[in-house]
């Protein structure tokens, strides 16, 4: 049995999902996949919150080069989110000769060159499966078993914020500063929820797509985008009478090899299987030149879904190892 | 570049469209993936049909001692379909060290100890992505990236004909020997549909994503099956009075330790998932202990969507030799 040590950077919701994700199924990777994967360092300043998992005081620092320079620790999880202070983290990790996994989106997305060139340098891996569709193993499919296709569309719904509130607009004829408030008293949606319902989030995640399944890397902020926020009942009622349902939809095509994208709510046939993807759930459907269409449904995002994702990348890595 | 060589057994349907794929996207795997994929022998008796496809005189051959002793070949991909045969082609490429790759579903769900112990024995893999809804890479995701995952529910609507049937019965109000007379007339249905309607090909793939996701080997004929012939516009309605969907559905579920199966018609609520899955389409949904719900669709069959599923096995072999 051969045993990955791995460094855990922030011990909050995601993180303690995925602390939780290996706990709960520990035995079962060691007797099928032949790895121990221990998690024995974590930088986390608040160390004595009851987190419903069991957490030695030593396992506990606040100095994340203690994790880097622990000749023993070969994979880093990144769930700090954030920006600035996590791509540095994520870079310094990698210049130490650690693989890096994370669900960091925006960092990935607005440091896509830095990042991979910095992995690439160091010869180690960085995967970001959770980022992308939570628990959807997607990055992966279209990275590894899909990629005897060249992919000629994609359409995602990726934010489970929005989707709720276009499902509960849509089903209950409800008015979108209603359902809003409901899905923040919820805890569904945040006390600042610009980056959800503007879009920003999808426009993150569609960067990261394309550059997987296209090769081309377009930053966010280079993709047109809007988001739900000036969808109207009166919208939703047209749209119904042609059979369709607003959805948030991130669409990326690839014609004559030339890439179109954007992200914007778009009217999609009652048929379509992502018009019946309701409330919190993401999907994202794909079409390549070989094997036509597919589509993945699942949690977008929970600790456990997350954590699912982000202990996929790491099994996947300490295999290769 | 890597170089790797493969040889195929069997040049029809199936074949035919996997040898297509490679040839439409053998530039971009190369760019992509640093592999040169190249089929440079072929087992077909017939080599004079015009299938569409360029195959020099010389790469055809009937004997696949042939291939297999040919040092050259690394990997074989086996679409002869029957059982005894190919069943022996398989052991004895694999005894001769190739990778064997195959859509074989039958083949491989009937003698699945034997196959994978050979495979052990020479240290070499066989996969068999194809053989389980067609162009879906449901194989992969649960023998790779939701490995960290407890598996405790499979659901699967694993076979076009059945579906279509089905699909044709519940939305025109159709009875169940015409449909299948009409999809006979289109090419859906085989001229003997048995294994199809009787629910026999779901049972095979069934027995395979058990022993995958399981780690439990349940041998196709001890799986209680019962297929759709006995479904009548009456049953239909009933389950349409309830908001329900009929479908044939494989079922595995792990509750406490025990795994319990079957392959029959099912009554599904039709916000389920697997409700809206219509025709000739497949689709897989998975319960994980940490994922929560996913679902995986796409085509059940066809030349390409299978040729898909196939290169894929074979470029994730290619990368690791």
């Amino acid at each position: 049995m051969k045993t990955v040590n791995i460094g855990l950077l922030g011990l909050g919701n995601i993180g303690t999902g995925t602390y939780k994700t290996l706990e709960m199924n520990r035995k079962l990777i060691q007797e099928d996949s032949r790895v121990d994967l221990k998690i024995t360092k974590i930088l986390e300043r608040d160390q004595d919150l009851d987190r419903g998992i069991e957490v030695k005081p030593e396992q506990f620092t606040t100095d994340p080069q203690e994790i880097f320079k622990d000749p023993d620790i070969s994979i880093v999880i990144e769930l700090l989110g954030g920006m600035e202070l996590s791509t540095q983290l994520m870079l310094d990790a990698m210049n130490h000769g650690k693989h890096v996994v994370t669900a960091n989106k925006a960092a990935v997305a607005a440091n896509y060159h830095l990042l991979m060139e910095t992995a690439k340098k160091n010869n180690v891996e960085l995967l970001f499966e959770a980022s992308v569709g939570g628990g959807i193993p997607i990055l992966n499919a279209i990275s590894t078993v899909l990629r005897a296709n060249e992919f000629e569309e994609i359409l995602g719904i990726l934010n489970g914020t929005t989707n709720y509130i276009m499902t509960q607009m849509t089903e209950h004829g409800l008015a979108y500063e209603d359902v809003l408030k409901t899905a923040q008293e919820k805890g569904f949606a945040e006390p600042d929820p610009t980056a959800d319902v503007e879009g920003i989030d999808v426009a993150n995640k569609l960067s990261l797509l394309m550059a997987l399944a296209f090769n081309e890397y377009v930053a966010p902020e280079e993709i047109p985008t809007r988001g739900i926020t000036q969808v109207t009942g009166e919208d939703i009622q047209k749209a119904r009478d042609k059979h369709c349902k607003i959805k948030l939809v991130a669409q990326a095509t690839k014609k004559n090899g030339h890439l179109t994208y954007s992200v914007k709510p778009m009217e999609l046939d009652e048929t379509h299987p992502l018009a019946s993807v309701s409330n919190e759930f993401n999907a994202v459907f794909v079409r390549g030149n070989a094997v036509d269409e597919l589509m993945f449904y699942g949690k977008g995002a929970g600790p456990l879904p997350t954590g699912s994702a982000i202990m996929g990348d790491v099994l996947e890595i300490a295999k290769r190892i």
